[in-house]
């Protein structure tokens, strides 16, 4: 990494120190496309439609549509990856990185951020209205995967008119976007960001998952997802989202912020939280009900589980002049360096343009939302080097 | 380790090869104490009684009684830790480690294996009848420690007649024990083996405990405790297991025994398990509910976080000649080995007598039930010589 920063750093234009500003009040806007009897085929074979994504964009696409860069978001993510909206005290999950004067910087990128299918932000998912019934979907939503969310969010670039995507990013579930883009369209893709995410899931992984997924259905008020009349399974669903913040921290930042802290100063000798880590969980789960569909959790995190680009399949055949940073951190244990090592290994045996940094920081997974002084720079200098490099006409003769 | 394994082979005595054998049938014993009006003063400030101990013994108490170890059980254990019994196809949790010719040689040694208070396996725990009630107890159990745990197997060390045991032995919360033996009752241990232990939980160890008991409490069959009558909660239950199952293995193990393999050999994009190790996890909890109480799990996991003898509360001031042999795993992220390194340090400061090995294992936590083979050199050769020195009379002059 030390090389690298030292490489980039010689790049003619960086960004000004401290000049970064905020987006303002922005808007979340809706396409809705694949209008029956046209419908979105699925990887199952079922199909879905009409099918809605939500999304938002920040600063302008250029006269030669050059510029556009997809952010994609995490299992809870949303369309709201920057600014405020209006009313809202919290700017959107990746403020920090988008905005003007930011690494994606909105003065120079138009950028976009999707949400996923099947999710409850905004897109059709189990939770939206099936047109066959006039009822929510609920379990009867059809099965989907990370390549029919990145196939949606295809229809939605058609749709702004852009042919290729300077870069997609993200973390988590958006890496995995991110890399399904690659795999899917590698000819509308000039680069891509993969932060802390994988080219499949381990069975740690995968269980980690099942045992959310278990949570939620074990509750009666899952009642085989259909619950839209008689509300969520709130319970279920907020375990679920605890064991997630355990998997989503480091046993070291555990320590650092809550150590053995009691909440009342003394052990209660009763079944109340005692530890001020048991009272963050609760009211984790607590708050994640109120914003997050159960039946989403179970759809998406399936997604996660059924992808698999593993074994030559990122790359798979076509000549793909598509140039990657690949970020992993070291403190992450759900998501491990190891996995964004595979990445970049079956990268360099296809000759893919790709580098890799491993960060430092103690945050474990939380670290691509968190732990951004690493990632500013890095991400910052690759996409104006990719940029200048589509604009030199440079961008298949690297 | 390679130097102490070196030393130790030079001991005059070593166990032949392959000349283990199984105890064969062996049944549990029940001792009962703390008949009212004498009950057992808890920590919390509450009484229990009468206390009855779940125990079984192997081996034969020598004239000196000078040969007793104490073995310890982990959170899910119970008393039956060797040989069968009768019409049972499965041995004890530690059939490999206690027996004629094996470490806890029943040939030399009398072993002495105590089911916990709080526990479901025959000794006085929630689901015991309340004196006062003629009722299970449920939810108005009393909240027990780790250090009444111990101060009730005291009761039952006393009536065996056992003025100081050879050894206080066991993994996970049977090392909590162990230590929680030498803390309350320094004169009564001549030496101490804790493994793949801590002497507190971490906020994460806290943490994954936390959400296994909402996942129980969160299942309205728990029924604020009192389902006695009404079935337990078996589906919060076999969540909570299927968490700790997670934890007991390690990435490396899970990948090796269930990479991604599929049960039905493709995808089934429904909420079936599709993955091998979702099947797994599903069996392991539907097994689990069949033989443990979920009050059982509640009071048990809150007495290991309860757990803190940190800060010098092991070894709290009064001259202690016990000598330790402290091990930890590689693999095991549950209790990871800078605990185990923790609980040397407080024993060096102290000048006891420690030894510390770090095994190597991909197995996890699971280590200290399955990884035999260097467990197995290691502790036959410490109570050789803790045996020796004591029978040498030596027992107070390392």
């Amino acid at each position: 990494m030390e090389a690298l920063l030292k490489t980039e750093t010689e790049s003619t234009e960086t960004a000004p120190e401290g000049c970064t500003r905020s987006l303002g009040i922005v808007e979340t806007q809706y396409y809705t496309f694949a209008e029956p009897p046209e419908a979105l085929k699925l990887e199952s074979g079922e199909t879905l439609g009409p099918v809605t994504l939500a999304y938002e964009t920040y600063g302008t696409l250029s006269r030669e549509r050059s510029n556009a860069i997809l952010v994609l978001h995490a299992l809870s993510g949303d369309a709201h990856a920057a600014g405020f909206h209006r009313g809202e005290e919290a700017p959107g999950w990746w403020d920090a990185m988008i905005g003007p004067g930011k690494p994606f910087d909105t003065d120079r990128y138009f950028v976009i951020c999707s949400n996923v299918i099947g999710g409850c932000m905004g897109s059709t998912g189990p939770s939206s209205l099936d047109p066959r019934t006039g009822k929510p979907y609920g379990a009867e939503f059809p099965f989907i995967t990370i390549a029919d969310m990145v196939h949606a969010q295809r229809h939605l670039i058609d749709f702004l008119g852009i042919e290729r995507l300077l870069c997609v990013a993200g973390g988590s579930m958006g890496g995995m976007q991110a890399l399904q883009w690659v795999a899917s369209y590698p000819e509308r893709v000039r680069s891509a960001i993969p932060v802390a995410t994988a080219l499949k899931h381990s069975p740690q992984q995968i269980a980690f998952n099942e045992v959310g997924r278990q949570s939620i259905m074990a509750d009666p008020a899952w009642r085989e997802g259909n619950y839209y009349e008689t509300g969520q399974p709130e319970r279920g669903l907020s375990v679920a989202r605890m064991i997630g913040h355990i998997t989503f921290m480091s046993d070291r930042s555990m320590e650092a912020k809550f150590s053995r802290k009691l909440k009342k100063g003394k052990l209660n000798f009763n079944f109340d939280a005692d530890f001020e880590v048991e009272g963050y969980l609760r009211y984790r789960g607590a708050n994640f009900v109120k914003r997050f569909d159960a039946n989403s959790y179970l759809y998406i995190t399936k997604a996660m589980d059924y992808f698999d680009l593993s074994g030559g399949k990122l790359i798979n055949g076509r000549a793909v002049d598509t140039r990657f940073l690949v970020i992993s951190f070291q403190s992450d244990w759900l998501y491990p360096a190891y996995q964004s090592q595979e990445i970049v290994r079956q990268l360099k045996l296809k000759q893919v343009d790709a580098t890799y940094c491993e960060l430092k920081s103690t945050y474990g997974h939380d670290a691509f939302l968190v732990e951004l002084e690493g990632q500013t720079t890095l991400i910052h200098h690759f996409l104006e080097k990719t940029y200048l490099g589509e604009r030199n006409g440079n961008g298949n003769h690297r």
